[in-house]
């Protein structure tokens, strides 16, 4: 691998800290410092006016708008509208005067900088010493954080401290809708109703085209009365304050934000407007403090659970707790109907669009810490059904085909390679509805839900794929695999192996189902016109699917003639080559034996157990050396592969990297957003790379191993309705059951119980 | 072939007419009845106003103008600029008043329409009587004509006859630069400088981002003064003409048009003016009847050689005189540095772009009627190196890539599918070289410019293509062939045997030149720094070349892989379903083996004698069922390969649809413009096909047969100095040298001496 890293900030156990203002890396930063809840997020980005190089950047989960191509493709099957996340209100819009000069960390001369974004507490401060041209010294603080409780609340301290002066200072603080998405340089909101007092405002936004309604208020929670000016402009709502300091001594500015939306085209304005108002007024929180004290309570009882401790590696235990940080401020399941953008609310690169990654790369982590968030992903995909029922149709197939991009269930890709040709993200549907299923024990779900989902899909599979007329084998023809590097193939392994195991797994499902809920099946094949000769079809097209693979190696052929593919020495890649896209032709990139990802790898982890330890030492030996990993997804998952082989050095270089991609910026990326859904292979690395866990069986597996470098590490999952803590060190390991009942797991090949007593290895 | 025929013109022998105005047809008329001198060409728009559908067609030979698409991709080596043939002035325009009431076929009462385009004068007829709403009954005829002689000029003519009044009727005559383009709905040209008289109007159109210059100027050509009001607008410059008529005397208002361009974005307007008025003055024809004397001179001249007449088959007579007649007007080597467009001058499909269709469908025709035209196209070539090293640069590739779609010599393709995968078009101009100097044995030419061209398409060839590492071959891996429904497919057969003989071909030329053109090979060596090692590469390349071969039944695999894609049966697809790019998905396009036009038959006919009579019988037979024609270029090759395996049916069905492919709008786009070269093909379906001729070996091949249904047919061929006529009835076939010295031939096998005595088979 190519890459390299690239870090500024301070190692720390808990936390994240900028030591001085690095100002040509202000955008890694705000994407690094993002906050989130799921319900709105973010960006690092300065509360007062900053003229350098800044993406001001407040995201509400499921808050887009649509763009239609100028130009657009008149071909059929190709989407020529996208939806992207839009950029929202700056609700922490601060804006200081002393003495008649503004602060602005591009023009304004300060010292003593310092940012840190403390993982106990989702509280990001930050804080200077600014100095005047009239010499004015005034220290600076700023602080916020977004309610873990109340997903609407936002919170932010201005704390001001004059080291050398007695004055007034004027600060404006207020809501602004006006902020550019970055892609359109355009500004998406109207707002047709504000307000504004001394010491509260608020303001409604529609979005120009889809017409969300966006409910932003603000109130200062001081005990006493602040002087201020309100101030309303067609986009703005504030105040302008005034705070006399006096030498010596801080003086706290709070502010409490309400960010509501109803999410719904229809809704009023007037109704948006009552409701948030309500809010407003409502607040339970009387003060900043214990306000922030919740979020404190939320993450140290999330962290009891959750978290992941490294002993002997400060850089991998702070990686990995900045992983799980992110993670869950991203997704908990907390809204209604979100899914994972792949770079969260952290930023407008991939226009906050949901991949397949979620039931891949995320799933696995809220499998083993909130199912109930891991359900809630897949009714993202039952929602939208609808959607994914008509784009088969636009593509001239039957069933479901789930978008490869996506914020409203349509899809949001425009180039015809991708969106028609990918459909990694139907079988992830039915691969996470396979895994929900296994690890929770939910057949409730499987037998409603699940099937709705299932029938659809291997419906589009069906009609998709076509058959040989030489070898008399089923198979996808002109796809495109998850290596994005090998465009429009036949045959296709990984496609082809997942159709297979998804028609297998929906025939035995609704095989089952003539015991299991006979009711049900009947009903269901009814409404969906359903009959045994189509399962059957299904079950021979698994039968006779096309899996090409070299019989004497045991490698499998990531699609027909990739053996063929004149080869690359991906080493050899001069690294101001990367990234590829932008410094190669774009055809040059898919006439050799050269891939951005796991592809075959990526299917024999999915489904580990039901490959050979030689099968798949083989098989990483030969894909390893052609992996350019030019997709943050890759490394973790060569990491695990290697860790389950015993290459110790190759799983622990794999892992760095998969940890630290964003605080490191390996892939010289991270100002456009944390890579998310890469984040949480960074889990995924620790708890089946390290712990070996398998989850893919009747029950689970474990076969922990540690690194050289590391003295312990310590690892907890919730499994139906136990919790399992993992402990290993370079001498032992020991499995425990904290909480619930004891279970069985296949232990370094054996099946063992684990229970409150624990088990030591 | 699901195709159809849709016939509403005349049959006639030397004429099309259309007798009735057919409105709903209105394009596609005025598509038949385009006009062209190479120079310029003009749609059989109408004069007058017409209210109804029209793409009003006024087109200058390399006059374009460039479109920058509105959100370019930013993937390297993909154009985001269009240039395309702009639409100019409308020299032809006419309004025509008649107590008050507009000229409008849209609206007018009229009878006894009738219009006409002779092969014999070049001469468009439109004819028809006008009823007004007072009663008033006129004769109108429109006549028009473009000099072969003086390519600037064009010729118009209004005759009006009153049928049962007297009276003064107004006719505004002028030319009129606001004609918007058709796909871009936009006008491209600003009029800098114009003047109008009553008897005369000048006008110079600047196009708004190349900036061409375009002088247009009239004048009156009656001997009497006619009274007029000149009249002049930002983009028109004309007059407005009283005519008083007298009941049942025919009047004639006749102009001359000069349409001159320097197609220098740096000349001056004033050099451009001072030029043109000249031109306009110094008129050498006195008046319309002389001048069109001149093009009937002209056209008999022509057709006494090039004519291809058939007996018996009236509609094939019609069908190849008009595609002979629309080849010649086309193109004939008169503009220095032009090309021809996918529609001639006839439309704004394609963008007036040239294709490879020049170097493997067009060139023989000229080949073999004019081999300086034939030179000149090779030339344009020649010109535009520089930019198809260029090309070649921007696809991370050494030496010259030629582009599949251009006029100025750039890739005008925006699709990277096509732009970046096929190189037909680069290794169709070294067999252009190969047949230019096969056929006129100009080795002057091959070892000044012909080499110059050779070595950097060589270049591209071996670096674009690659070596694989199973079976040691070279091919070329990511490539679409010239069948567009295969894409991004490895060793395509037609790409790689095409580039296997260009290595073959330059490596010999060079090899020749030691002896031949020793101080020329050295000095070439040198400047290009061209090496013995690098001509040693390409012959191993050559040597190596992958050909995949089925070896028992001789059958070429398309591509690899081919042989396993799902079948489909193009019989069965719906009528409804074409063209399949508007109505499948576009994808679904891709995943079977259904072909667009012929790939392996294409490589086979253009190397026809390297290949057994066996060999081609089962590809024919392999791939002609496979074969949907979605091209236009596609039905005549067939129709050579099926004479020449005594498929008669098959080669007449295929013949029909060449030679009538727009006279019968068999593909439903005729009203977009003229398939210029596919009716090249239907030259080469009679000169090949039926007459057997091949023109890839040492000597020239002839092995005549004649459809059931002629009774005779005969078709002249100049031959380095001679000219061979070659006469074909169902008893007997005669080749006769009717000018030049006699030639050796293979003659159905044997070698025969062809001379002015004759030789009756």
């Amino acid at each position: 691998m190519a890459k390299v890293q690239d870090r500024y900030l301070v190692v720390d156990p808990w936390r994240i800290v900028e030591d001085g203002f690095h100002p040509e890396r202000s955008r890694v930063s705000e994407s690094l410092f993002s906050l989130s809840n799921e319900h709105m997020g973010a960006r690092g980005h300065f509360e007062e006016e900053y003229s350098g190089d800044t993406l001001i950047g407040c995201y509400l989960n499921g808050i887009y708008e649509e763009h239609y191509l100028k130009e657009p493709t008149t071909y059929k099957g190709i989407s020529n509208r996208i939806a992207f996340m839009v950029n929202t209100v700056n609700w922490l819009y601060a804006h200081i005067e002393l003495g008649g000069e503004a602060l602005d960390l591009k023009r304004s001369q300060f010292s003593e900088f310092r940012r840190e974004l403390d993982f106990r507490t989702g509280q990001v401060i930050r804080e200077f010493t600014w100095t005047t041209k009239a010499g004015q010294r005034l220290k600076v603080a700023f602080s916020r954080f977004l309610s873990m409780k109340t997903k609407e609340l936002g919170f932010q301290r201005i704390s001001l401290t004059p080291l050398n002066f007695t004055a007034a200072i004027d600060v404006t603080l207020g809501l602004d809708f006006s902020v550019p998405h970055e892609t359109y340089r355009q500004n998406f909101w109207k707002c047709p109703r504000s307000d504004a007092q001394a010491d509260r405002w608020a303001i409604i936004g529609t979005s120009t085209g889809i017409k969300h309604k966006l409910f932003a208020g603000s109130r200062i929670m001081s005990a006493a009365s602040i002087d201020g000016t309100p101030l309303k402009n067609a986009k703005f709502a504030g105040s302008r304050l005034t705070l006399n300091l006096v030498e010596g001594k801080e003086q706290h500015l709070d502010r409490v934000s309400v960010l509501y939306t109803t999410r719904d085209p229809k809704a009023s304005v007037v109704d948006t407007w009552t409701r948030g108002v309500e809010m407003l007024d409502s607040l339970d929180q009387a003060d900043y403090q214990s306000a922030l004290q919740d979020n404190v309570d939320y993450w140290q009882d999330f962290w009891k659970k959750a978290d992941i401790s490294i002993d002997g590696d400060p850089e991998a235990q702070q990686g990995i707790r900045f992983c799980i940080f992110q993670m869950q401020q991203t997704y908990r399941g907390a809204v209604d109907g979100s899914n994972i953008g792949a770079k969260g609310l952290t930023g407008e690169a991939y226009n906050g669009n949901a991949f397949w990654d979620t039931e891949t790369y995320c799933l696995p982590y809220y499998l083993f810490s909130n199912p109930k968030a891991a359900r809630a992903l897949i009714d993202f995909r039952l929602k939208t059904l609808p959607q994914a029922m008509e784009r088969a149709k636009s593509l001239d197939c039957k069933g479901a085909c789930y978008p490869i991009a996506t914020t409203d269930g349509t899809e949001s890709c425009t180039l015809w390679q991708h969106a028609s040709l990918q459909f990694q993200p139907t079988t992830a549907v039915a691969y996470a509805i396979w895994h929900y299923v296994g690890v929770t024990g939910d057949v409730d779900f499987l037998y409603t839900e699940g099937v709705e989902l299932l029938i659809p899909i291997c419906r589009f599979l069906a009609s998709r794929g076509d058959w040989s007329p030489r070898t008399h084998k089923f198979g996808y023809y002109a796809v495109m695999g998850p290596d994005e590097f090998q465009m429009m193939v036949n045959n296709n392994c990984y496609t082809n192996y997942m159709a297979k195991r998804t028609f297998t797994y929906a025939t035995k499902v609704l095989a089952d189902m003539d015991k299991a809920a006979p009711a049900r099946k009947s009903e269901l094949f009814k409404r969906l016109d359903c009959t045994a000769e189509e399962i059957a079809a299904w079950q021979n097209m698994a039968d006779n699917m096309a899996i090409p693979v070299d019989p004497e190696t045991g490698i499998f052929e990531q699609h027909e003639g990739f053996f063929d593919l004149p080869h690359l020495d991906v080493d050899a890649i001069p690294v101001t080559d990367f990234p590829l896209y932008h410094n190669w032709s774009y055809d040059r990139i898919y006439r050799n034996d050269m891939i951005k990802q796991p592809d075959v790898l990526m299917f024999m982890f999915l489904y580990n157990q039901s490959f050979s330890p030689a099968e798949k030492k083989a098989n990483y030996d030969y894909y390893e050396p052609r992996c350019i990993h030019e997709s943050s997804l890759s490394p973790s998952l060569h990491s695990i592969f290697a860790a389950e082989l015993g290459l110790k050095d190759e799983a622990f270089n794999f892992f760095n990297f998969a940890t630290r991609i964003d605080l490191d910026n390996y892939n010289r990326n991270t100002a456009e957003g944390i890579h998310i859904t890469s984040i949480a292979a960074a889990w995924m690395n620790v708890v089946y790379g390290y712990g070996g866990m398998r989850s893919d069986g009747d029950m689970l597996v474990f076969n922990p191993t540690i690194p050289d470098r590391w003295k312990s590490y310590s690892f907890g999952i919730a499994y139906r309705d136990s919790i399992i803590r993992v402990d290993v060190s370079q001498e032992s390991a020991r499995l425990k059951v904290t909480e619930g009942a004891p279970i069985q797991a296949l232990v370094r090949g054996r099946v063992r119980e684990i229970n409150e007593e624990g088990l030591t290895l």
